[in-house]
């Protein structure tokens, strides 16, 4: 079944130990797109400027993506600026050009009504609820959310949260959002806002998906990696890989739920390997299989 | 078959964000032994001074362990005192009163001679190589360091671990160790020191071992556990049912060290549930065996 995001599509600048690159294609809802389409059929809505070519929306077409929701302002496309040093996991923002991102209103193309699946890329928790509020037919929505909304939106997104089955955040945002410093406390107290599970992200150490009370956890590693490339859009990866597993499989019992968790951290460990979303451009789904199978084999018992 | 621990035997004082104690028994050796002892024999090569009690003591003989190789000098027992604040990872070292232990010279007791597992926990480098040249007939080594010989015991530290066949570390010591900010990368480089396998334990995500190049890491996960009491020997704790898992099947294959893993990280979460070892005394195989299965269900695929 379809699933359909909304978020950003962006240009990154940015600079690792292995490279730098300018003004390549990025955003949330690219990275979440492209790894969603090896499962299932996407659709995006969201906004670009005058910059934005055909040939970085054809990166999305290319992998079968419906990109009639991007719409087309007058203006510059979002552009963000970073570094990662040699800790891959912390991020050192130069710049953020928000450019026409900052006047987005999310539209949903007509011909989009019929989604199952949404998923709500970091964006403002008020323009989250209202294309929630659009879509009085979808089964599931997932979401992401960030430290900036938690700090200054928080009434929002609290009401927001009302609205979202599942939520995908990183070990600090939960902390952060829950205020306690106990991950499996944290957890249950998202857990009370709203959510029926929640994904929390560890980096190179996986993720664990929380449920409330009585249900156990389960966590799914990630892929003990030498050369982080890039890791850039790695969480967005993970979401479109969860997300797209679970939209391809209609349902959401534990075994799909599980799977989608390995589903996920497999499109997250794929789009490190390279800069920006060379590497989710050119999967094959026996690659993919293969790194689930050796995911499995990393946590497995023989 | 019996394991032989030659570490630290202790006492801490310590405050955690659930209350305080004095003097209670601690040390590496003391974790290991109770946690290695539901699984094997374990014998004990450590110091304490005069201020040590039949009770203390007692805790091990209650647990099966022969202190037999436990020295009695004249002076104090070593006297660790801590504390911990919100974040259960991160010890702040109050005062370090090594006392007898200043001039532990572990002498191996000639009824230990025939001990087929030896545990080098953390201490000086210099002397777990002396012990390990003590135990000619041992089949199978494990070691533990820290920083403090890592930046100043190198050169030893580098001869003992051409002797260790498993190395139990944690994500920083790696690190340090291999200079290295890359978790996979550092593994790689310790491997190439000597040992034919080696722990990462990574705390509230579990542990990971690592092989020589072309055999797949394995990944255990911690139990997200809401009131970690105490955090101290959780390590020794891991090391301890590890260890003593793999002594009481006698052989390294996949299977063995994979089960090892989830047995280590199963103590390491007992322990941390309570002050000092009082978790560790009073487990039964039952208990074991249900957070045994516990973490199989957080990892395993239906």
């Amino acid at each position: 079944m379809s699933i359909l995001v909304v978020g950003s599509v962006a240009f990154d600048t940015l600079a690792t130990p292995y490279g730098k690159r300018e003004k390549i294609l990025g955003g949330s809802a690219t990275y979440f797109s492209l790894a969603a389409s090896y499962f299932t059929k996407v659709r995006v809505v969201a906004v670009v400027g005058d910059d934005f070519a055909a040939e970085h929306e054809g990166v999305m077409k290319a992998r079968g993506v419906d990109t009639t929701g991007i719409e087309r302002a007058a203006g510059k496309t979002f552009h963000w600026g970073g570094e990662y040093g040699d800790n891959v996991n912390e991020a050192k923002t130069k710049f953020t050009d928000l450019n026409v991102f900052q006047n987005f209103r999310p539209q949903i193309p007509q011909a989009y009504g019929d989604t199952e699946y949404l998923f709500l890329a970091n964006i403002d928790p008020k323009l989250q609820l209202e294309v929630r509020r659009q879509m009085p037919r979808v089964k599931m929505t997932g979401g992401d959310t960030m430290n900036l909304w938690i700090n200054n939106s928080r009434p929002q997104l609290i009401e927001t949260l009302k609205k979202v089955d599942i939520l995908l955040i990183n070990d600090g945002e939960a902390k952060l959002l829950a205020s306690d410093t106990s991950l499996a406390r944290a957890a249950r107290k998202v857990l009370a806002m709203g959510p029926r599970a929640l994904v929390i992200k560890h980096g190179e150490y996986g993720a664990t998906i929380f449920f409330p009370d009585g249900v156990h956890p389960f966590r799914a590693p990630a892929l003990p990696i030498e050369e982080v490339q890039d890791p850039t859009g790695a969480g967005d990866s993970f979401a479109g890989g969860f997300m797209g597993y679970i939209a391809s499989q209609g349902k959401l019992d534990r075994p799909v739920l599980t799977r989608a968790m390995f589903y996920g951290s497999v499109m997250g460990s794929f789009a490190v390997e390279r800069f920006g979303t060379e590497r989710l451009q050119q999967l094959t789904k026996d690659e993919i299989q293969q790194r689930f199978d050796l995911f499995r084999s990393l946590t497995h018992l023989d």
